[in-house]
């Protein structure tokens, strides 16, 4: 995967990922000129980070400060930085509604460090709460993943919520990214303008998957560079 | 205790302490002007930090980095940052013989930042390591433990390990620092000259040990100042 | 308090208490003929179990077994045995309303042994779910916390969630008992038939709050006996 | 697996393993007939329980009756049962040695229930202490490992410590079974008397091993039967 991408999400040990992971992603980005992210979750190790858990805002932005410290000291040791912070799992889902988290999400960027670009669905309260905190904000569609008519992700609990065909995920991508749009589980159009496009490392074929976004990008015209500056 | 004392050793999460606690801890630290020191201990919160752990030491580099690095990022919200490393419970008492894990604490620390000093036993293989790779080290002595007649510490499991008498604290703590000896478990006299004085925030009555020790020092005319420049 | 009360709830390792807190509390239980209780709740350490978690409720079954079981091997070795179920914090109250975690947790002690009796709060989806399954159910009223107007409790992130008066918790506990109501926190009456009375051991000054609703129930000439046959 | 051996060894969430998958494994080997042993190991899922850990013999006994606990109720709801316990990784090999964590082990298990078998490396203190306590002891032989001189397995920090070609593991089992030797990593011939064979399902080609030393030993006429009566 890190020789397609142009961005590394790092697991910082609360959802997922330990020091040891942590350093090896690290030394991997920083050797092939990848950003590497502070992909920040909730304190669920048993769950992935994919089940919501109601933690005290005030409490999150602690914990939120943290994985950003931990990911940006073994990044440091291994010659990189922390590029940009995502949130991970239910905790990306319920910042576009939850407005004490999402807040709590912003202000720990902004006490660690108001330059990190933040990434996000398009449209969210999560992304307006950043933009107004004076934080850049990078909104992101999903190659892999079936979306709701509002736009959110179709939760990974319903039938046809990761998307593994490399052709379907190549056509999808290419759509959003240069007719803004995307159809919905439904069958509507759902409009779509991402700054950025994501894949999971653990969606089955996820290498094959990259490869088939990239070349139909690229065979498009379009030009892929890190949103990373 | 932190009125009293001129450092404060904060556990980082990996055996004790979490993110609110840490934000707490490092709060009133800055608001008293206390140094904030990375108490870096094992992985393992169901022991405190207490028991020898076989973990190896390339991982141990990034368990060490991990922790610093997460104090670091809430000490810099709460408008400080970490000024020491005092390795923990087992691994302070691990490496003083374990070259492996020595190595590593002593690793971790010069990636991360080779200005800041660490604290030890004196006299051992972690402080020389330490010095020969270029940290500043600081000798440290323990106001309230009892002492084995290598100048080890005698372990927490021995009766009398921990000395809760204030008066006897301060005798002790006295004579290490003005006479450079203190009197082993077994009667023998143990030459110490240590940097640094330590007391523990969970022995009974710390904060009434430590203005006992504080009150001894400053009448023998010991000038008390933080180690940290 | 375990001289006091007639039941001990004993947290099994998810959100509070670990193998070493479960026998000592097992062994002064069947010392003192008190009952044992699972006090199964959530896997969330970090936040004691007092945070929603969005668990899924299949895996909720095997998590809610696998806490009576650990608890009942460490109590069977004290001599004693689980004599009970509560769900514990943010469970105990998620289960009122929310019906696939109310389900798994009647599910999980009807595989384990659907004669053990189940504590909740009385009225609820819960305890007739519970009842419907055939399992023997305990309604419950808490001395030293207040009540909502619905007969829910009052959060404890609002003020005076938690009672600390010892007049004041013996006055309602004998008011709950005799009269079958309680005072709302916005003072409306509400009806409350208790079959059991909780106290928690971490309110400030638990022991007298013990003492003091006993106290006023024998002089009230109430029988105070165990729940458990 | 499954389909080939006659017992799992189901890692009980201390080192390994939750309930769901505890569940899981359970029901599949109850379906297919294979005998449930509970995997006992440190409390170190960040090191997979293969690093020592300096556990009190006290808290260890209570660790042990947790974890068998916990998976004798789901195994139990799985229409199975615990029918025999293994320690696993660091705590297995540390107990051939360690007189207080031997005897910790044993004792968890006669409080639990003294009927059931224990496995353990042949010719050890821990078999011998288990014996003395009146356990039923399987003497076991691993089939994917490397041994040393001493009759112990060669650590897997040791290069060829595990074995992954199908017709050396098959030839190698074959031999402990009919012959009652092993060859070193030295090339020292053991005597080895083994009343199980074992076989790790994380070891490359792990099922193709199972099916190789199943067909070598059943080519040779030996019997192959569970352990558990």
């Amino acid at each position: 995967m890190l020789g397609i991408v142009t961005a590394a999400n790092v697991a910082c040990g609360f959802h997922a990922g330990d020091p040891r992971t942590m350093r090896a992603v690290c030394r991997t980005a920083v050797r092939r000129g990848i950003a590497i992210g502070a992909h920040v979750g909730y304190r669920d190790l048993a769950g992935f980070g994919r089940r919501y858990l109601e933690v005290d805002p005030a409490e999150l932005v602690d914990e939120v400060l943290y994985q950003i410290g931990a990911l940006d000291a073994i990044a440091g040791a291994a010659g990189g930085r922390v590029a940009y912070v995502k949130p991970h799992g239910a905790l990306y889902n319920a910042i576009t509604t939850h407005t004490g988290q999402a807040t709590a999400v912003v202000e720990a960027i902004r006490q660690y460090n108001p330059a990190l670009p933040v990434l996000g669905l398009p449209d969210t309260q999560f992304l307006q709460l950043a933009r107004e905190a004076g934080l850049n904000t990078v909104a992101e569609a999903f190659a892999d993943r079936a979306y709701r008519p509002d736009g959110h992700l179709l939760p990974r609990s319903e039938p046809g919520a990761v998307i593994t065909d490399p052709y379907e995920v190549a056509r999808r991508s290419l759509r959003m990214v240069v007719a803004g749009e995307v159809t919905a589980a439904d069958g509507s159009i759902v409009p779509i303008r991402p700054d950025s496009l994501c894949l999971h490392g653990d969606t089955p074929g996820a290498a094959e998957l990259a490869r088939a976004v990239r070349s139909a990008l690229l065979a498009a015209g379009v030009e892929i560079r890190s949103f990373v500056a």
